[in-house]
């Protein structure tokens, strides 16, 4: 559900890397999301050029890869884009207009579907099970009532100027969203990912401490170590005379390393107070090579290293549901009917039918965009095959606290603005705003976390999740984060209805994962858990786009 | 002038680190600025602390440090903030009025007395040689005309909503710009200091490379030397055994190496097509060890290891002129006078008396904010030892260019959304627009150099310098970036009237530094220069707060 990277995991990217993945967002967060596993969807072309690629590479170094790079496109500067949406002229010579969809979902993938297939004319009906649309793609406002499986409802009291991005959060610079946020006119504002002014706490520590302040001190170790087992020839066998002098001269610019390769702190931590008319003063530290090591600050450290996660990220500008808003004023608020769930989908000779809480859809095609294990629950003819492969993704737990105060203390005090505080408490990480900087109030994130700790905190009823959020951030933040909160609204994903989950996880791109990417008769499956981007806007669009590439193509193929 | 760390240097920050500092900006930066030597200036309560602090850590470790730190308010969230600016109130029981200021030159420094004293009911004058404010705070527009010593004018031809930052750009949290745009109402906004996405171009390549894979690939193999070395036992004299666990996990999630310790890429490295429906493309490489060590990246992924330089980092909304505009406002138009270049500054008895062109202003006290190399010129009776250390610093060269096209072709064709591009060619930086995603037209930053390079491209007309800017770029960016160029200006800053150079840089902090923190006579001095935050804006506002401080001491001492 969230732009957030619990759903990655290692061995698929580039060159065979068997690592340990990206840090990514969460404590339990080693899931087998979007990657594991082989895959297949539409990836016939680019495993060619990927073939292609390997081959030149191996023969000819970086150059001839580069130059092969260049001639395929690929070359920095270029992005591959194969998307061409539907057009009314691709009808023009075939004398009659486009077919009729109806679209299960309103959620990204829903959306995205209907406004694509809504540029060359077809019929579109959107069937949103909820009151409101956006799917999983939530800004709770001032008086937005939330109500989660279970009974307890939530009635947000926040000001005028708060919101709270309950779902996803962020956006990588190299997804589609930011694609459709140019397209639909959606402005976008930096999402500050990665804050050197933000804590790290861990078991591991006393106290607090500045991200700034743990990297430099890891890394001043870390260069430490290896300058001097350069110097003392231990690398001999792997390293030139000449690598081994540029080793080191990387390794004084990494760490912040004396001429005796030693480390001994470094401005980089940052200052108790910093230089302005006098010099510095500097903070106490650093802990010995032992301490920091034992402080397990690595997760912190590397939280964008991965290629989902890495700075800068952006958001849209007044609230992440300004895609939904854009999305929804595109395709023509009278396609989308809310408050019908659908209870059964049939293909027919012909069509497929539909049926929701309040009547009967028959079109020529459905694009079913519901999370997979709610599919799962619809009577349909779809098949032994489909049904099974519904259900082989497994729902993740993921949930999240909006905390919003009536002072910024996180800028005023703290020098906080924007980014994440990252913890191996339950609430794994806290999130401050990356908008509104010096305004009188503002949210913070006070969990986002996923699985167990997601689990634990849903299964109480908000005021109790609210407590013992506030009693975690209060060992980082101090009594202020409890006395100076003026309202608060949490999220279970699990909880919520017709999401039942932040995300999926799928055990395997075998079998299932493969067989949803392909029409069941007349209904085309859409949604983040058919890609490669789980958990992510960028996902949901993606898969948007196949599925109605395909329908296109063969209502085209129909009509001809 | 820029919000910069040119003029850094090692050895005076926390923890007596003696390395190589925090890589920064330029190429030839090393130089020696505003934290070289000593230094003195008001730190008598800082040093105060700094040495408590150091004795509580050599006695009682880390954890008795972080007590003391907040016992004196300096733990995490506290930032030592002693100012207290001038009151009305302050005169209350004396019975008269505050006395009559004037401050030379209108510059950050200037204005921001002038702010400071005006809410004491002072009655300031500032003088500005230029027909314009803000000294090196210069945001140029279209119609802007700029005239450098030595004759040529440029008139800048920017579109409606095109705008350059020719002088600082950008601001770190913990500075107190951040304070006054809070407390002046400018909204700011982040400025991306450091873009994953954006590339590195080194002498040592064949083509640029995106940020992400020159870090994934560099921190891959330091990972993979030290995580063998250590399980090799060339660390064991060292490392604990848990030491040495540790260790390895997180050289395992700092370079994704695999479990047998090596490194053969990553997916961090980005992609050539990313992850969708498909699974990624990856990109060819990494190269070996040895390439990736002489393709030089040091300098660029270190580049906002820096405490000045670390993201996030923030500007104005609509330009850094929003700073002078607010300040100017809150001073009072009618209190400035621009187009008068003071010629002689002259102590009297009980008073001081400015000559300027246009005629003579007589006050109380001057604050002087000229840059010292242009204060040195002047006729004044301020002794001769005054007269020296004015002269000490030595101005350095600076020069950028703004590129304005009409179409943003490193967001739509490269994917860079604000961020830097970091080359050791002689134009040292490519910045991208940190405002204004998505619009039709936007302004880059050809080039922010320094010293040499800067003087060689000052020596050149404008249009030398775009052809040469143009010809540099075009390794990186390809064709396009001279071929859809619309307007240009440039800027040296040595060349400029008023500024003759970017900054200064102290051979020392002994003497003249020392002396001239303090006033001569009824002149009092302020300006980065005066600071350890030299080329800062905040340098000047500290600064300023420190002239303001002393002057209204002396002045409610006097009137009492």
């Amino acid at each position: 559900m969230d732009e957030s990277t619990e759903t990655r995991t290692a061995g698929a990217g580039a060159g065979a890397g068997a690592g340990t993945g990206a840090g990514g967002a969460g404590t339990a967060a080693a899931g087998g999301g979007g990657r594991t596993g082989g895959g297949s969807g539409s990836g016939g072309r680019a495993m060619t050029r990927r073939a292609l690629l390997v081959g030149v590479g191996a023969a000819g170094g970086a150059g001839a890869m580069f130059a092969a790079m260049g001639a395929l496109g690929l070359a920095p500067g270029s992005q591959e884009k194969s998307f061409a949406p539907p057009q009314r002229s691709d009808f023009a010579l075939q004398g009659r207009g486009a077919a009729k969809v109806v679209v299960l979902g309103a959620g990204i993938a829903g959306l995205t579907c209907a406004y694509e297939l809504g540029k060359a004319g077809y019929d579109c009906t959107v069937l949103e099970a909820a009151e409101r649309i956006g799917g999983r793609n939530l800004t709770v406002r001032g008086g937005d009532r939330l109500t989660e499986l279970g009974g307890e409802t939530q009635t947000a009291g926040f000001g005028e100027e708060t919101y709270f991005n309950a779902g996803p959060g962020r956006i990588a610079p190299w997804m589609i969203t930011m694609d459709y946020c140019r397209e639909l006119g959606v402005p976008v504002e930096v999402f500050v990912n990665n804050n050197a002014s933000a804590y790290v706490y861990t078991a591991g520590m006393s106290a607090p401490v500045r991200a700034r302040t743990a990297r430099a001190d890891m890394y001043g170790y870390v260069a430490e170590l290896l300058a001097k087992a350069t110097d003392a020839g231990a690398l001999d066998r792997r390293l030139t005379g000449e690598d081994r002098e540029r080793l080191l001269e990387f390794l004084r610019r990494f760490g912040d390393i004396g001429e005796d390769l030693a480390y001994r702190g470094s401005d980089r931590r940052g200052f108790a107070a910093y230089p302005g008319g006098a010099e510095g003063v500097p903070l106490p530290g650093p802990s010995s090579l032992g301490e920091v090591l034992a402080a397990g600050t690595g997760r912190a450290i590397t939280m964008d290293f991965g290629f989902e996660q890495a700075m800068p990220m952006f958001q849209p500008v007044g609230g992440m549901d300004a895609i939904v808003t854009a999305l929804a004023r595109a395709v023509g608020g009278d396609r989308i009917v809310t408050g019908a769930p659908v209870t059964g989908i049939r293909n027919l000779p012909g069509g497929v039918e539909v049926t929701h809480r309040g009547g009967v859809v028959r079109a020529d095609y459905c694009i079913a965009t519901l999370p997979p294990h709610l599919l799962a629950r619809l009577r349909h003819n779809l098949g032994a095959q489909v049904a099974a492969a519904l259900r082989t993704p497994v729902p993740a737990a993921a949930g999240k606290i909006g905390l919003e105060y009536g002072r910024r203390w996180w800028e005023a005090d703290d020098r906080i603005y924007g980014g994440v505080t990252e913890t191996d408490l339950d609430i794994t990480h806290i999130w401050y705003p990356s908008h509104g900087y010096h305004a009188r109030s503002g949210l913070i994130v006070g969990y986002y976390n996923t699985d167990e700790a997601a689990e634990a905190y849903g299964a109480l009823p908000h005021r109790d999740r609210l407590r013992r959020a506030l009693t975690q951030g209060k060992k980082i933040h101090g009594e202020k984060y409890r006395a100076e909160l003026r309202s608060s609204v949490s999220v279970a994903w699990h909880r919520r209805p017709y999401a039942e989950g932040g995300w999926v996880r799928w055990p395997s791109h075998d079998g299932g994962f493969a067989l949803l990417q392909r029409p069941a008769g007349r209904v085309y499956f859409a949604g983040d858990w058919l890609t490669h981007l789980v958990a992510w806007q960028a996902g949901a669009m993606e898969s948007a786009r196949s599925a109605v590439t395909g329908l296109h193509r063969r209502a085209l193929a129909a009509t001809s």
